[in-house]
């Protein structure tokens, strides 16, 4: 399980590595991600305390601020010279924030970001409603800055992740997913976020729909690694390092890659008690205490683990790729920088 | 208990009364509630067929279509001559779908319009992400119409919503909940859609924000005394014609002024014991199968189903008042009897 986690980064480039990388790209938008964190804690509050107290639950506990950084890399990459890219940023990790607590009532996840799930806290209700108001506080905040070229690729965007999870939900005890529906789910889920909030940085900045469009494809791309490589974390990574339980996939039959992947090695290869396992498992959600590890056993007999990486890393490319469209400066190098971090990381 | 439903208008105007209100307003905007079913339909379609099923199962369902009727009715009484009051109409009637589908997440409430809640059905997960779809699609009808000002009342009303839904949460099961904490309860969950929605009328017909607001002040009044008959018919309508169970509210805690105002009494008048009764059946929610029966035997007592519909009347009249800032004609006396319609109803 622990070698996964020391695979060497397999191209090389002028872009800083791994968090090295992360770090850099902080550190070039500093101002701007205290402006957006400030705007966040600004933004969730209301008269009724206990919104901002179950947002806090998950703003506090942190995260990556992934996309917000997004947002403000692309603006800055666009010569953005406004702060309207601060607002956007945060309506980005408003969306983000009410999927995930929408999120926890679908997956009865036990833990999200190394803290009990808003929804074990304060049941599914509270949760849902707080969302709901993030969800609509983003919206609020979009038409404050009343440009509608965002608010159609925004509100788009969310409609699309909705579509995205509810794919999943369907797909989820269904053996007979495959890679493209699989892919689907993704690219609704996580991807489509990833997108919207780099292309939204070009159009606030007022630039040609070539760039909008090349920083689309590079969000679409790095969200679809992105959501790989956390699906292959879901089966390798250290617990304490990842936030969450290690096997929780399994555990809820979710049909991700590794699993594809080895369900197809075993029907290829006619290896009928496999096929029979992961049926058993996955479609029937019958599971003995032992059945996680033999599924580990499996996906590492037929490198699905791997495979999944190196899909990551094909994805990685495409999204480096698009970055071309522009020319070389600092922003640019960290925002391919970032491609490097979300495959290689651990967590 | 059929009483209640035998009573006599308070207030002969004009208007005409009762259902055959909803049927005058019905008739002057049938060809724009015809476009606005049409939409609705055409909109909560998507690849992911899960989506329109779920969705469908509460349009199919009917309701009064009263949100929307509101909007074309009030685009038109702003004397409105194009098209997008359909689109935003449209717009009401899917935040309020998907109110109501977070909403039964919430409530767990056994029935909806008639028919098995969405959440019996599909569980609590595929409703939630349907409305997000929902809402989320909302949006981009409402940045297809591109209208600034009618963004900003809509997406903030959303806010509202949730902070009213939060609200009811935390008053649930709290004796010590009073007139005006409810009031502050049902103003966001309820009226403030009924508000926002006949001032999106004003707003696309492009009318001076005295008329905006006075639809706004109608809308608000008009959906408080809604949903005060709403929580009185718990108490009160014959089920069948509800279309959900009588007893709802109780059986979960829901603190509803029907309730509020018998504690009050209870209090008043130094009866120890019924102030047991509420304390027991409403804060610990301790009930056995005689308890509804005795809650509404006290309520009955005290007067309190038919002060709720008191109360209602008064914002009724308030809800006229203000449509006396527009000149009198067919559109005027049709959301007049609107209020009468909301009022004596009895389902």
């Amino acid at each position: 399980m622990s070698k996964a986690t020391q695979l060497q980064s397999p191209s090389p480039s002028s872009a800083p590595q791994g968090k090295a990388a992360l770090d850099t790209l902080l550190a070039l938008v500093a101002d701007d991600l205290g402006a957006v964190n400030k705007t966040i804690i600004d933004r969730m509050q209301s008269p009724v305390a206990l919104i901002p107290q179950v947002a806090n639950h998950l703003v506090a506990a942190g995260g990556k601020r992934l996309r917000p950084l997004l947002t403000l890399a692309s603006a800055r990459l666009c010569d953005y010279q406004g702060d309207q890219h601060v607002k956007l940023a945060t309506c980005v990790e408003f969306i983000h924030t009410a999927t995930l607590l929408h999120d926890d009532v679908v997956d009865e996840s036990d833990l999200r970001r190394g803290k009990s799930s808003a929804n074990a806290v304060w049941g599914n209700q509270t949760p849902v409603l707080v969302g709901d108001f993030l969800f609509s506080r983003s919206f609020e905040l979009m038409v404050e800055v009343g440009h509608l070229p965002v608010l159609a690729i925004l509100s788009r965007a969310s409609s699309v992740i909705a579509e995205g999870e509810v794919l999943q939900l369907i797909t989820t005890n269904d053996t007979a997913t495959d890679e493209a529906a699989y892919l689907q789910v993704i690219q609704g889920k996580t991807a489509e976020l990833f997108a919207a909030a780099c292309k939204v940085g070009a159009e606030i900045a007022g630039r040609p729909a070539s760039e909008s469009q090349a920083l689309y494809d590079y969000g679409n791309a790095l969200g679809i690694a992105f959501q790989l490589v956390d699906d292959y974390l879901d089966y390798s990574a250290n617990e304490a390092e990842l936030g969450k339980t290690v096997g929780d996939d399994f555990r809820e039959g979710k049909i991700t890659l590794p699993i594809i992947l080895a369900l197809a090695a075993a029907k290829e290869q006619g290896l009928e008690d496999e096929s029979a396992f992961w049926l058993r498992t996955m479609e029937k959600l019958e599971q003995t205490d032992s059945d996680l590890a033999h599924a580990m056993d499996l996906m590492q007999k037929h490198g699905t683990l791997e495979a999944t990486r190196d899909r990551a890393r094909g994805y990685g490319e495409q999204a480096i790729a698009a970055l071309q469209h522009f020319p070389d400066n600092a922003y640019r190098q960290a925002l391919a920088g970032i491609v490097e971090f979300c495959i290689e990381r651990a967590y």
